[in-house]
This record gives C-alpha cells, sequence and structure tokens, in this order.
C-alpha cells in the first residue's frame, strides 16, 4: 500500500539530516580521492556510467539515503505510475511517457485501448511518413523532394525536440544518416518566424505544427504566419503541414494537413521527447531508424529506474543526492555542464523538465509544504562555461552544486593535435580538472587566488553521445526529476503556474483592464 | 577622497535593513499600482525606460538606496575609473571599455598614448578594412568576394559578440544592411568547429582570430583546426584570417594574418563587445555605420551613469535595487527575461558578465566578506520561458527576482493578425500579464491555483530593438554590475577563480596527475 507522505514527516529524513557533513577536499585527497572514483560509480544502459565521487555523501550518507528511498516508497511509487495508476492527480490523469519507449509493467488500458500500442502504432505511422518523404514519394506540389522539416510549438513541443536534434545533428552529418536539416518555429515574437522563414527554401520545407489540444495560442499563431508565407509564395499550405495533436483536437481530422500523428493528456509536454512530439521531426530529420535506436536507449535506461538498491539505480541516486543537497545542505540551483557542444540546449531542456515539474510550493494534496522543493537549474556547455560564469561557482559566496556530463569520443570523428593533445583529450582534461578544482580547491597566500574547494558535483560518462546514449541520459533525467516530486511529495507532471500569466495576457489582449496591468499595457502600445 | 568599504560597515546598509518590507501584491493593486507604474520609471538613452513599479520598494528604501549610493561614494567611483584610476587593483590594470565607445572624463593617458584616441583608432583600421572587403577590394585568392565572417574566440571573445550578432541580424536584414552572415566557433570540443566548417562555404569566408593574449589554448586549437581545414581545401589560411589581440601578443606582427587589429589590457574579455573583439565581426557583418551607432547607443546609456541622482541613472538604480534583493532580502539569483527573440543569447552573455565580475568572496583587498555577492544569473526569452521554467518562479518555494525587457515594434517587419490582435501585441500583452502576476498573484480555492504574488521585476521597455537601443542594453547592465561590485566592495574586474582548472588540465595533459585527478582521468581515457 502507497502512502504519500511529506519529506519532514520521514523518521529517514531527520536521521539524514542529523548526519556528520562530509568534509569533501579531504574525502577526494589522495590515494583515497582515487578510491573514491573507482568505487563511487553506477552503470548506467548504453555503457554510460553516474560517478557521483565529487559529491559531499559517505556510506553513512548513502545507507540513510537508501532508507529515505524505502520509506518514501520511490520504485513502488514508480512502479504505480508505470501500471498505469492516476498519478498525475491535479489533472487526474495517468503518466505514461515511459511508454512511448517500452513497456515497464503490465499492460496499461485506458480510453477502451492498450496504450503501448497505441503509441507504438502512432510512431510506426512517422515511420512510414518519414521513409515515404524520404523516398520522394510524399513530395511537395511539383513533385519534388522535401529538404527541410520545420517544427512549430512552444514549451514541452519545442526545447525538448530541438535539444535533441542539435545533440545528433553532427551525429547524423559524420554518419550519413542526416535525411533532412530541422529548424523550429517557437516564440510568438514575430521576428522568431520572420527569421526562420527567410532562411529556408519553403518550396523544399515541410512543417511539423504541435500542439496537443490544438489551441496554443503561440502556436496556432505562428501556423497562420507559415500559411501566409506559403500562400505569398504560391505554395499550398495543406501539401506542406502535418499536425501532432491529440486525437480530440480541433487539428486531428482537418484536411489542413498532409497527416496527423496523434499524442494523448498521459503525455506532459515536457516529457513528450520520445512521443511523436520528437518522433516526427527526429524521423525526418535521421530516419526512423535512428529514432528507434534513441527510444531502445531511454528504455534501457528506464529499466534501471526499476532497481530497488540505489547503488544499481542511477536516477533514483542522483535524485536522493539532489534531495540531501536541497534539503540538509540548503543549496538553492544545480548546473547542468555537459561537455559536448552538442548538447549545447540540452541545460534549456533539463530546465523546463525539472523547474516545471518541482518548482510548486503544494503537495499532492494541495497542502503548503514547510521545506524547499525544486532548485533553479541553468547550465552551458563546457569549455565555453570556464570562460564565463565559472568564476562565481568557484569563489562565489554561495554553493552551487553541479551535473556534469562528458564522452570519451567526439561525434564528428574531426580532431587535431596541438601541444601534443588532441581537442577531445584537451575536453577530457577539462572536465577532470574542473571536478577536481571544485572539490579539493586551492590554498594560497594571496586570498584571491585562494580556491575553498567543497563544490560537490557529479560526472555522467559516456563512450561517444549517439542516438542510444542520448535517449538514456534523457531517460536519466526525466526519472531523476520523477523520484525527486516524489520525494518532495509533489505532483511533478502538471502545471497550474503558468495559467495566471495566460488569462491576465487574454484580459490585455481583449482591452480588458485596469489599474497598473491597463498602465503597463499602455507604455507597452498595446 | 574616495574610501574602499565594506557593504555591512555602512550606516546606509544598516539603516536600509531595518526598514518594513513593502507589501508588493498590495502595492500594486488598483488606482496606486496604476500610479506607480506611471511614477517608478527612469529614462535611459535611446528610448529606452528602466521601470521599476513591480519591484519590491517604495520612497522610504529608495531614500535609503539614495544614502547607500552617496556613502558608497558610486558615482564617484565610477569618475575615477573613468579618468584612468587603477580600479582593476588585483591585476594591477586600468579599467577603460567605456573609452571604446567615447569620452567620459578627462583624457586618459596610459602606455606614452592617449587611450580614447588608441581605441578609435583601431575601430577606424577596422571600419576601412570592413569596408574593403564589402567592395571587393580585399578577396579570396580567385579574387571573390567574402560573403560569411566566422568569430573564433571563447568566453568574453565570443558571447557578447555573437549576442550582439545575434541581437541585430534580422534588423540589419530587414533594413537593407546584412553584408555578411557570421558564425561562431568557440569550444575546444572539435565537434563545434566541425559542425562550422560543414556548412558554411569555406572558399568566400574569412575568419576573425581573437585573442588578447594570443595564448588562449582553446582558441589556438580551433585556429589551427580552421587552418588544416582551409589548407585541406587547397586554400592559404593566410588570405582567410585576420587577428583581434593586444600589440604584445605574438600574432600581432605575424605574416599568418591579412590584418591585424588591437585591444589592451585595460579591456576585459567579458566587458569586449565595443573594442574590436566586437568591433571587427560586426563592421563586417553589418557595416561599420551599423557598429558606430551602436557605440554612440552604448555612450549616451554611459553618460546616463554619471548622474548623482539615483532617478536619474538608471543602472544605479538597477544596481542598488538588485543589492537590496540579494542582501537584505536574501534572494540568490535573477531570471533575465527579454521579450525578443532577437535577444535569445543576451541572458548568456550577462551570466557571464554579471557572475564573472561580482562572484566572488573577497574584497578588494582580498579579505573574505560576510555577505553575499553576486547572483546566479539565467535567462530565455520569453514568451518560450513561460511553457518552461516559469512555474518555478511562479508557485515555487524560493524567490526569484526578474529583469524583463520588452520592445513596442518587432525587427523584421513581419506580422500577422489572429484572434484580433498580432503576434507583437500577443508578446507585449504577455509580459505586461506576467509582471502583474508575479507582482500581484491570485488566491484560489483550490492551493495548487493560487498564486502567492510578491515576486518582484522591473522591465527596461524601448521602441525597437536597434543598434542604438542594444548599445544602450548593453552599457546598461555592464555598469549596473560595476556600481554592484562598488557596493559589495569587489574587484569586478579580474576572475582568478578560473585559474586553478587551466591549472589543472594541463597537468592532466602532461600525464602529471595522481589520486583522484587520475582516476578520473583515466575514467575519461585521458
Amino acid at each position: 500500500m502507497i502512502a504519500w507522505k511529506n519529506l519532514d514527516t520521514l523518521a529517514s529524513y531527520k536521521k539524514l539530516s542529523a548526519l556528520k557533513r562530509v568534509n569533501l577536499p579531504d574525502a577526494m585527497s589522495g590515494e583515497k580521492g582515487a578510491e573514491r572514483v573507482k568505487k563511487y560509480s553506477v552503470p548506467m544502459a548504453c555503457g554510460l556510467s553516474y560517478n557521483f565521487a565529487a559529491k559531499a555523501v559517505d556510506d553513512e550518507v548513502l545507507a540513510a539515503l537508501s532508507e529515505l528511498a524505502a520509506e518514501q516508497q520511490l520504485t513502488e511509487k514508480f512502479a504505480a505510475l508505470y501500471n498505469g495508476e492516476m498519478i498525475n492527480t491535479g489533472e487526474k490523469r495517468l503518466v505514461l511517457h515511459q511508454l512511448t519507449r517500452g513497456q515497464l509493467g503490465g499492460a496499461v488500458m485506458a480510453d477502451g485501448r492498450n496504450k503501448r500500442d497505441f503509441y507504438a502504432g502512432e510512431q510506426a505511422k512517422a515511420a512510414a511518413f518519414a521513409n515515404k518523404v524520404h523516398a520522394g514519394e510524399i513530395t511537395n506540389a511539383s513533385g519534388e523532394k522535401f529538404t527541410t522539416v520545420v517544427q512549430i510549438g512552444i514549451g514541452g513541443s519545442d526545447l525538448g525536440p530541438r535539444a535533441m536534434y542539435l545533440a545528433l545533428e553532427n551525429w547524423a552529418r559524420a554518419n550519413g544518416t542526416l535525411k533532412m536539416d530541422a529548424r523550429f518555429i517557437s516564440n510568438v515574437d514575430p521576428d522568431d518566424a520572420a527569421s526562420v522563414l527567410k532562411t529556408i527554401d519553403l518550396k523544399h520545407s515541410l512543417f511539423v505544427l504541435v500542439s496537443k489540444s490544438g489551441t496554443t495560442l503561440e502556436t496556432l499563431t505562428n501556423e497562420s504566419f507559415v500559411k501566409d508565407a506559403l500562400k505569398n509564395a504560391g505554395l499550398d499550405p495543406a501539401k506542406h503541414m502535418v499536425a501532432v495533436t491529440s486525437e480530440t483536437s480541433p487539428l486531428a481530422k482537418s484536411s489542413d494537413y498532409l497527416a496527423a500523428f496523434f499524442m494523448d493528456d498521459y503525455i506532459g509536454g515536457r516529457y513528450s521527447s520520445c512521443s511523436c512530439v520528437g518522433g516526427v521531426v527526429l524521423s525526418l530529420a535521421f530516419g526512423p531508424e535512428v529514432f528507434a535506436r534513441f527510444l531502445d536507449g531511454a528504455h534501457a535506461e528506464d529499466l534501471t529506474s526499476k532497481e530497488t538498491d540505489i547503488l544499481k539505480n542511477p536516477a533514483l541516486l542522483d535524485a536522493l543526492i539532489g534531495v540531501y543537497e536541497r534539503n540538509v545542505l540548503g543549496y538553492p540551483a544545480t548546473a547542468v555542464l555537459p561537455y559536448s557542444q552538442a548538447l549545447s540546449r540540452f541545460p534549456a531542456h533539463l530546465q523546463q523538465l525539472d523547474m516545471e515539474s518541482n518548482g510548486k510550493h503544494v503537495n499532492r494534496f494541495g497542502e503548503s509544504v514547510d521545506y524547499p522543493t525544486g532548485p533553479i537549474i541553468f547550465g552551458e556547455p563546457g569549455t565555453n562555461g570556464q570562460h564565463s560564469f565559472y568564476q562565481l561557482l568557484h569563489q562565489g559566496t554561495d554553493i552551487v552544486p553541479l551535473q556534469f556530463v562528458g564522452f570519451r569520443r567526439n561525434q564528428a570523428g574531426m580532431d587535431v593535435d596541438i601541444q601534443g593533445s588532441t581537442s577531445q583529450q584537451k575536453l577530457c582534461a577539462n572536465v577532470a580538472a574542473q571536478i577536481m578544482a571544485f572539490a579539493c580547491g586551492k590554498s594560497d597566500e594571496n586570498p584571491n587566488k585562494s580556491f575553498e574547494g567543497g563544490r560537490p558535483s557529479s560526472i555522467i560518462i559516456g563512450e561517444q553521445l549517439t542516438p542510444e546514449s542520448l535517449g538514456a541520459l534523457l531517460a536519466h533525467f526525466e526519472n531523476k526529476v520523477m523520484f525527486q516530486g516524489f520525494c518532495w511529495n509533489l505532483n511533478s507532471f502538471d502545471q497550474e503556474g503558468v495559467q495566471l500569466g495566460k488569462v491576465l495576457a487574454k484580459r490585455v489582449l481583449a482591452h480588458d483592464t485596469d489599474g497598473a496591468l491597463k498602465a503597463y499595457s499602455d507604455l507597452l502600445d498595446i
């Protein structure tokens, strides 16, 4: 029987809070530091591993975290989720995004059908469609092949698919599977669509309109923007556009689209990269086989999230360490620092995934909680960040826990040897050096050149960023966020906090305002 | 006589800390909210204005902030800076980036010459060079015009110029002044350079190598990467590359470059967008006239930063309110939220500018301070962020102060009318709505749909993002960061916190490691 409890009611949490703090500079020094690096590592799927040697934990803290996992029933709650219980209580919905990549538990029946079959069926439809586009069986009105795919969507319909596309673009180019260039239009700022439309070949572009409800104002506005541009170019919009939406949306059966691909209410926007929201654009860009490999990687990582042993479950362990840092050590933010240019927008995706899921102050029963929940998430790729905001991370007055990601090999296979090392070696040397600099610091007689250390980090290490390892990486963070939501007793799958702004914006546009809102509207000439 | 004092020694700071907190939801309600919006606004240069009605301040707090500005001698310290005193005490350097855009005080003589003349002279050289490239007087070996400019640099040689280019690309396209496309290579990850090189026309590309010292390892590595690619394409690298560096650097007189443009040690990387670091690439991309307009805007804004009245000095006021939020109200982060897709990388630039300048825990005398200094800075353009991390901003357990930026008109001049409003109107309606939602919140009988409000924000409003207003915006934030550094008694112009990682990375590459650093190196196959 599952019990939903606040974090601060748990005996294991009280025990955890009372434990002696780990002296990280000391723990990471000398040979015992080397031992930690070898010991504090958990295998993930697809050759990845989660190394937490530079986190401020020890065997005692890990034991308390393990008790917390058991007392808060974290893997049982995950099992309830993948077996189809109504976990999104706020919106009274199941939470089924893991089903888009494989079956983790029993068959989930909803809306009168098997949901795994439904998601796999839509992926198969998208694959068949992409294959026809690539084969020239679906073409523009002149019978010419489409060369560019443009996704129109916002939030989860944009950030995740965009981050995944960028993560694999170079890999696909190097491996001869870049079938179509992909571009993205998201912002209601008309300059966003204008900038994309002015730099693509409209006649050979296929647009993917993504809106679950079919009513997202930004997305419908950008659709009209694009349709106007197509018409002005003498093209028929209905021959250049497909829709990704729910079966009940106004877009579902419209003759305005070449085809429609479906998702449903059980997949939240920020968790939708593995559904047709990501599947259509990624299958068109890279081919359906590449998208299938991405799903396989995610599913393989999902399987590790079922483990009850926290040392065999990297997402669970990562989540627990994060809760320890947030609630016991009191750190307000986490930086995500991938040492891979391909992951340039991965931090932005994680920012949404994490902050929209767990940036909440009421628990699943609508009661205010008395402890901090989701942290601020930000980040940029290294080594760029090293020449930028790392100053604060090293010597600022606040401690920011860090999540590094690194790969032994690059994607494009081009490299250069300078001063006795390749660029890839320099990249890897930098991430190793940073972990140690943050953990151990260095004293100097000039206090301005002195580093306190004690700044905790973890690293996910892989051989190469491929479709499989990208899928595993994505699933790791999705599951981490889910487990943290369970720890904090939140509903991580709704987003009521974005509603008020929408309501007020509509009032501004209807000129139904007064007071300060009217004053701002006047200032902005609305 | 200037006295450099810690913030917590100031009588005005103690007074400020003791003042009654402002009830923001109440202050912004009804007609008094409308009055605040009209009253709490400070003009900036180039038609911009800084509106702080939705900040948690009142006349009493403002009076205390004004006292703090006087007691901490903030504008006197700025005057010392622009008159050429050695403000960067750590590195024993003057701080002269404002001189790149105009003369604010007396002539500054250093290294045996007038520094304003030196900077202006280099800009004139860059302008003449760009004009020759545009006119086809400087061409590739086949006598064909260069069409693309690629900047190679990292940190301040990348983020600022890249953000400025993206900010004006659409404007320039709409105004017929986009002379060359610009691209950027920064990361030592070889996939970064590979991805740029595979998608440009090498034969018609001109590279701008930017390194003040001429020894930045990432940049020299990428230079070699590019030279290899040029040679492999049968092209002579020396005919495709210029350098931006200091006169004493090994790059300065090399025959490897078509030309060299100079900066000096008195302009820090993160403050170098207005020097030749930004000037060469932006003059090539948009024409020198556009770059000159950008400088004019920055200089006009610098002039407002000389005002001693905090209600006439927007950068000073913004800085003081930020210190109040950080040190008195205790907020650890600030989000920068431009409602303009053109400013997509502006938050990343401000992240470096702010966090690298003020992410420090020792004062200018090398003594530890007992108060928080620079906050975490992050952000993404609205409306995208609304569909992402705004959930936490509205309903999370921590309060994050916000800095909005918005413009009444878009850049490209393309728009569409949907449901009775244009995209630009929707964009502006959203920012107005968000400010009010954050400030006032909304109660609801369902606590999950309830918004506490009390989340402070400011907005910079302009007519349009142009070269002038972009320059003013940049100068505003540079000067804000400088004033905050003065408040906290920091040296905002060095960056010792980035050194340790560099040293350790060199040791890794030399295989001069042991303990945990060796263990990580092994894991990463270095």
